[in-house]
C-alpha cells in the first residue's frame, strides 16, 4: 500500500473511513485491487493471501450494467447453472428453473419488460431465475423467494469469478413484470419468474465493498 | 488423478457419472477435494488452476451440521457480517437485519423453537438473519426475502472460505417459528425473522457437488 486513491462505490458508515487505498492483489487476474482500510487491517493480521483473495471475491462482485461485446462459451453458461444450483434449497426441493437467453431480439424483449433493464440489451447472455411453486417446499412462495435468490447469487459470483460483469434485475413481486416475462418465455402456469441476471464481458470497473452497518448487527438480542 | 474413489453427497443426473474421483487442490486446505469428472474435465481445459480453486469453494459450500469445539475470533464474526451485506439488495435498501449469538444458554432456546435445529446447540456461533418490512423497497415481503437469503447465502460461502462449517435452517414462513424466536430476541414489530445461521468449527467432510439438473434449464423460452 503506498498511494491512498479514490475508490468509489462505498457506501460510508462509522466503521468504513472515507479514503481507500489501491492495493494490488497478488496472483488475482479477476477482482479489482481496492480495500477497505479496516477490512485490509483485519484481513493482514488475521488471514492467509489464500484466504484473502477469495474472500476478496465476495466483496468485488458488483452490479456491472455495462458490457463488452465478445462471446461468452457454451460451457461457461453450464458453470454457471451449476453454480446457481449448488445453492442450499428449503428441504433440498430444488424449485428453481431457468431460461437461458442468448437471442439479441428475447433480450431485447426481456430488457422491454424491466424498467431499468436496458442495459441488458448489450449483455451477452441473459438468465431468467424462475421457481415452480408446484416444486417449492410446502409449495410455499417464500422458499421459492429464498431458494431463487440464494441461487441468483451463486450465479452472480460464479460469474464474477469467471470475470465476466453481471447484475440482478428484479421481476417479482412486480405483477406487470411477472405479466410480461410469463408470456414472453410462455412460462407455465405454476412458475413464477424471479429475476433475470445480465451477464456479458464487464464494460466498468467497480472496487471490491461491503455495505457493512454496525447499527444493523444486534448481540444475543435485538 | 490417479484412482477413481465414492464421493457422497452427490445427486445422479444423467450429466453427472457415477464415479467422481479424488483430486487433491493445489494450493488450497480449506475445500475437500472431489470433483464431478465432467465438470474437472470441461475445467481443467478452459480455466486456470486460480479459477478452479475459486469456482470450487462455491461448490464446496455444503451444509455442515457437525461441530467442533473451538471458539470463533470476534473479528471472524465481523467479516461474515461484511460478506453478508456485501450482496445486493432490491433498490439497494439493504432491509436485513442480524442477530449475533454466541451465549450457550441462547444458542439452546434458538434450537428449541426450530424443528431439526438441534444441532445449534453444539454451534459456536448463531446469526439470525432478519429483514425489516419498514426498510424493505417498496415494504414488499418478496424483496425482504430475496435480499436476506442472497445475504444468507454470501454469509454461507464466506464460513466455507475461513474454513468455517455452517448451515441454514429455515425460519419463515413457519407461524409459529417467526413466533418464538421473534419473542426470544425480542425482534420490534416491522422486524421478520427469516433464517437461522449455525456456525462452528466442521466436524464432517462433504465433498464439493452440484445439483446441477438439465432438465432444470430452457433455453430462449420454456
Amino acid at each position: 500500500m503506498q498511494t491512498p486513491a479514490p475508490c468509489g462505490g462505498l457506501k460510508k458508515s462509522p466503521s468504513q473511513p472515507n479514503s481507500p487505498r489501491k492495493t494490488p492483489l497478488p496472483g488475482s487476474g479477476i477482482a479489482p485491487a481496492c480495500f477497505v482500510p479496516v477490512k485490509a487491517q483485519i484481513m493482514s493480521t488475521t488471514f492467509s493471501d489464500d484466504v484473502r483473495q477469495k474472500l476478496n471475491f465476495i466483496f468485488g462482485r458488483r452490479s456491472i450494467r455495462v458490457y463488452r461485446p465478445g462471446p461468452i462459451p457454451e460451457e461457461w453458461v453450464r458453470i454457471l447453472l451449476e453454480a446457481a444450483m449448488a445453492a442450499p434449497s428449503a428441504a433440498a426441493k430444488d424449485p428453481w428453473r431457468f431460461v437461458v437467453i442468448r437471442r439479441p431480439s428475447t433480450l431485447h424483449a426481456v430488457a422491454e419488460a424491466l424498467p431499468h433493464g436496458g442495459f441488458l440489451r448489450e449483455a451477452v447472455l441473459g438468465i431468467v431465475v424462475c421457481g415452480d411453486l408446484e416444486a417449492a417446499h410446502d409449495r410455499q412462495l417464500s422458499y421459492l423467494l429464498q431458494d431463487c435468490a440464494a441461487a441468483a447469487e451463486n450465479l452472480l459470483l460464479a460469474a464474477h469469478i469467471l470475470g465476466l460483469g453481471a447484475c440482478w434485475l428484479g421481476i417479482h413481486p412486480r405483477e406487470d413484470r411477472i405479466r410480461r416475462i410469463s408470456a414472453l418465455l410462455e412460462l407455465p402456469r405454476t412458475v413464477l419468474p424471479v429475476a433475470a441476471v445480465a451477464v456479458g464481458w464487464p464494460g466498468e470497473d467497480k472496487p471490491p465493498r461491503t455495505r457493512f452497518e454496525a447499527a444493523y448487527v444486534h448481540f444475543e438480542k435485538w
